[in-house]
């Protein structure tokens, strides 16, 4: 029997912070909880930066997550927001080193791709199945809260494939998923590392 | 007589990071320390935003700095850049931020002009400079040590002139810099907010 692991994905923004935690146990995925972290209101950057290090520091301390999965987009409109893109990212990752948490990232449409197929899809049509797959009933009302969970839901099925910052990537076996099958099908869907 | 305060500035980037530290007391500043953390020949992301986070976090632990002065760039080469760097930023900022550190960010223009009179001096004339000001002996190898010494200088110098993340913005006297005849001048080199 496979090990239960809980996975915290987060999305980070500006403005406002999704995340999500789920418990993994082999194929098996339940939803723990997802919410946002509002950070429009705080007067600086310094003081979201601070929210997002604690708010998530709490979290880690709460539910004890065994590896954290985030969305990184790779490319931004402009240099001045990818920098403050970077730092909400930086203060992120830096409250799950902290406590030793190992971090995967995975790509906006790496992540679309493995929980709709199409790594193109809406944001609704990726929170649609996600509901399906985890079985919640009410929305929530913020997309940030289901792109968290749909970064710690991608890692769960995806476990490694995108870029692992602390273990030498695993070979995936053809038989693990129906995902090797269909990337070999669609070259062109396939996002290239930069 | 005016409280003593200590400084610590940082000049975080992607390979090395520098630091340094210095004790302020009314326009008296005395050197206490300045070097780099080498991150160059760390393995992956994770492991240096890590090393970042920890030996900041020893180092204000140990020097109980009262404020954080920080050389941030705004403008970069590209996008994916400037998301290394503002992750380093940020991985740096949450150690402050943790400890309850103020933060202050100083444009690299500013620094320069600051400490030498002209907003386009060399690395070289900037670490003259404040060797001729702090009376340190040997020039240490890396400029980013310098560099870092040389945030927290500016801080000393021109304290919340800046962009001070934990008080209202001060305004900005005309006779203090050139900036807002730059500004003027150029309108088109001015980033939007998103």
């Amino acid at each position: 029997m496979e090990a239960e692991k809980i996975i915290l994905g987060i999305d980070p923004g500006t403005l406002v912070m999704g995340f999500g935690l789920i418990r993994q146990q082999g194929k098996q995925m339940e939803l723990m909880c997802m919410d946002v972290i509002k950070l429009n209101k705080l007067e600086n950057q310094a003081l979201k930066l601070k929210m997002i290090f604690e708010k998530l520091l709490g979290l880690i301390d709460e539910y004890h997550p065994d590896e954290l999965a985030i969305e990184a987009p790779f490319f931004g409109k402009n240099v001045q927001s990818m920098l403050k893109l970077g730092r909400a990212q930086g203060v992120a990752m830096a409250a799950a080193l902290y406590r030793d948490i190992p971090i995967f990232e995975y790509a906006p449409r790496t992540i679309k791709q493995t929980i709709t197929g199409n790594g193109s899809a809406s944001k609704e049509q990726v929170s649609k199945m996600l509901q399906a797959m985890l079985r919640f009933g009410e929305m929530p009302k913020y997309f940030d809260a289901t792109d968290a969970l749909a970064a710690a839901v991608c890692h769960c099925i995806d476990r490694g494939k995108d870029v692992n910052y602390t273990k030498p990537k695993k070979k995936r076996s053809s038989s693990s998923s129906d995902w090797s099958k269909f990337v070999l099908e669609h070259p062109d869907r396939i996002t290239k590392k930069p």
